[in-house]
């Protein structure tokens, strides 16, 4: 709602929420105060289908298959938060996830990530929004793996999350004084982000993979740094290295490389849409390890959303996403 | 610089460092890469004066004094984030800072805080942008001293401030294991800022005043919140104060008051220019609580300033300033 | 448990918690892994009375009042932390917190702040341990209401607390994403620590007084810094009262008076059972700012209420208790 | 020294310091008012030997080498915290540090990691302090090296440290602004820890063998987390490895390995010297993860240094050690 309240091209005509329904938006979140108006509306498919052009959904997984279905139903055009729609392959969803109730949309759904799938967006009518997580791994790998640059099989994706990544929900491990002055990994090898990399990656490295990723809790609000390790098919320097992504992401607005010897911060992020990638090739142990940092609820989560959004009305991509980085 | 870089009717034609000339912007702020090419200029008033209309000067009191008659006698417009021009009383500036070396000027430099003064701003060729502390003191007790409703003598300020209001100086008191974690009073009674607060209390009172201002630093980057104690001259309930304070402020773009039963927190106004008002009658004691928080690098600093800048200039006030607070 | 547990001279005998009984300690607080092999007991008080002499309530309000009828008959001596025995008046007491069902026991329950009342408690079946704001703020203003110093109506106490003080629950407030990097007033004039301060206060002074107090939250674990104002009866220098607090605290093993120009940071007491006391006369305004540090897991709850067993004990008051603060 | 001035055992005869020489301990640290009257001595070598018996030398490395030589001549015991004695082979140590000046000195100092090399500990004269990084990746490893289950080429170890492991020096990247909600990588694959891991890993896997290691920065002020990736020599359950590593650690005071399923966090040893360790086998890849967590400042660091004091003086290892974790 941020993004979208200022946008003279954009109206947002319903925000739901069961919870929460028939309260002011600015009585959930006080910091949107004098800036919105809004009231929760309840969360009915049927009824919110008639107000909008399109679907901005951040249910949580299994709650989405159901309401999806409505809207492209009723004509709309849907982004999908939830992890719903971003495995191709029914079973993996299935066997991380739960049984899936309308697997026939799964074909047609878009895999939103700009960078990779820009045309494809233009023409959907369900984009699958990618996982925070994914988003920065996947960003960091791309140019490597579309070279063939990288050995798939020796991924290592070692990633840290701001708390803001689980969301507002009450629970024990996200209380202040659980996670403040804390450090810790979490669901390391069995996060349910795997198989989303791993489909990705897949796609570019040509062939099945798998990718060992370990996330971690770090004690700030926002923002992810990946980093990334991978042995190289072959001797290349740092220089090379980024050289060639700042050739792949030339055009790319979103995409900060980073030069030899910077390597990213998540807090140069902070609030922006950007992805900020940093190389550094370790020649004593032939490895390449890039760095990259998003803002999770901005180019991992909201921000990304309304880029992909922008692609389906045919808006410039980049509007109402010129947010700057917001430091210190 | 992040304000201004994004408007298309202003053009940032300068920026100077002593410290960093002729070295990149995004060098020294990484999370201003691909967003300004901007290099850092020396600092010369003379040659700079012939680049712009208008100048934010943003260098330590003492300095300020020097700058602002060459800019002036250029025929260019100065706001001025320094306190050389703040106080309209010169023996109490030196005795509270140092020699002055203009104080020809203070009597036409305009006390920037568009709340209270906003025509003489649009008027003014120098612009006194007024002190983070005193802005939230200031914008919280208007309404009540304007009326007279509490006892001058009685104000006490107890303010507490995020890290980022000491600057990127290297001193021992702004590293992080210093701050972190801790919480502490400085300069109780002696900070500078106390005859800037006086000042304006005084003239909203309309006499003489010593008020006891006590600043707290905060283990966070940004914010102010201030705390402020009056006795009551009269019986009043927390529901009329509130209701007078929402029309004081009624067409203020950048105040929100707070319903009765609601206190401001530095985090719904991060990184914009708002200021939220809170208002507690204590019955038991007949004080009046009135609590105010705003961003200290917006509000506190750049936005005001560029609040400034807008009413010289003619534009819409709040053009640029559609800052939506970042939460969390 | 942290702290009784390496004492050659007390054993732990039970530990119990109704939610995670039959739980493994560690396993709940993982940080005493390898440190305690206690399982959670039930909290049953005829049961637990069997297995120990002195018990530490720590159960909320309302609860502490029945528990404690059934220890002091079982021949026990208990140390609550609760506010069921803190206000000795029993209509105070149900105005703001619930219907007292062991009033009875309330004259006989000693005000556990061993500073102001050592030698009751070495004598006491039923300790009161004082509240953590409570306790901050009592120890800072004691020397100058003994002496009558100061107008007991002038007392403003601005306090500001770390997240801990709102314990372990699940709640909104409590979650990292909604403390961290804010910072706000609550319950501001209306906290159920003030009419504990005001008995301590009006005992001080010798006559019924109120106080304004306003709690706020740092977005720290722990600690709490209370920043107090109060209107001299006299014309007193810094140096003078800082002398007489020396004085006042001469034999406390745990007060530690800052000499002129220092004030207290609630890092300097971290972990320890210190509280650090710093003073600031306001000649212009003829008011003086007392300002205090706890720990308000140590001195303002498990800290003092280990004191205060040890003088029940009649055990050297400080054993156990040579904690030495942890900074950074 | 807050170690050992509660200690009966020892007597800090002196702490010297060139910057604050003659300058009150307690005013440079102010928590420890009230707890040592100690004043700065300034630091020369040979007055300094006359006046104990065993010397912790905490100097940056290039002065230790020349401050040794000084205190074993005259016939004291020295605990190195610098590195200038770690690395066994001097052209190691002069590529990644300085000219080595003592050279001679260093095949007679012990690595003083007790887990490893206790007897050879006990025994001597010069013991060189482990670093911080170095101690939680070499406690991570150790048992699964010493019984060749992990493929030594495939060590990659992914640390991130709190900010106390920068010293108290006056540096911009130290600043409260620049760390707070930030996290980002620094010196990877470069940093000088690189051959003191490598070192110790060689000597455990019977071969040569580079090490990737990067370290990060988190925003909190005490904390090592280690996350360490090792591809396995056979196929080999979490319950193997965790069981293997009970066993290994079994009479190990300060080790304590973590259940399978839970994973350790830096939270749970502050303040101590412990060093948690968790497993996670991720068979898909064929990977072991092994994840450590050290206070940087004591098992990292002070409390390591005590523990080879306690060693070296023939006391129990764990004196003065049983630090109870600080949670929260």
């Amino acid at each position: 709602m941020r993004l979208l309240i200022p946008r003279s091209d954009i109206e947002v005509t319903a925000v739901t929420s069961r919870k929460y329904k028939d309260v002011k938006v600015s009585k959930v979140y006080p910091h949107l105060e004098k800036i919105t108006n809004h009231v929760f509306a309840d969360a009915l498919p049927e009824k919110i289908a008639s107000l909008c052009d399109i679907v901005f959904l951040a249910v949580p997984h299994g709650e989405a298959m159901r309401a999806v279905p409505v809207f492209l139903d009723a004509g709309k055009k849907v982004i999908d938060l939830s992890a719903d729609y971003r495995l191709k392959n029914v079973d993996i969803y299935e066997k991380w996830y739960v049984k899936h109730t309308s697997p026939n949309l799964i074909s047609e759904a878009v895999y939103g990530l700009p960078e990779l799938y820009r045309e494809n967006i233009r023409n959907a009518r369900l984009v699958a929004n990618p996982g925070c997580y994914p988003t920065s791994i996947i960003l960091g790998l791309a140019p490597l793996l579309t070279r063939g640059l990288v050995e798939p099989a020796s991924i290592i994706a070692d990633s840290k999350s701001g708390v803001s990544g689980a969301g507002r929900e009450l629970q024990m491990s996200s209380l202040f004084c659980e996670v403040n002055e804390g450090f810790k990994a979490y669901k390391a090898g069995s996060h349910r982000h795997t198989p989303e990399i791993e489909q990705e990656v897949g796609i570019l490295a040509g062939k099945d993979v798998s990718v060992l990723f370990t996330p971690h809790l770090i004690p700030i609000d926002r923002g992810i740094l990946s980093t990334i390790y991978g042995t190289l098919q072959k001797r290349l320097t740092t220089a090379e290295i980024v050289n060639y992504y700042h050739e792949f992401y030339e055009s790319e607005p979103f995409i900060r490389v980073c030069e030899e010897g910077v390597l990213p911060n998540v807090a140069s992020v902070r609030g922006s849409n950007m992805c900020d990638i940093g190389i550094k090739v370790d020649e004593r142990t032939g490895r390449v390890i890039v760095i990259s940092a998003i803002d999770n609820l901005i180019k991992g989560a909201a921000g990304q959303a309304i880029q992909n959004m922008n692609l389906i009305c045919g808006i410039p991509e980049n509007s109402g996403l010129h947010l700057m980085p917001l430091f210190p």
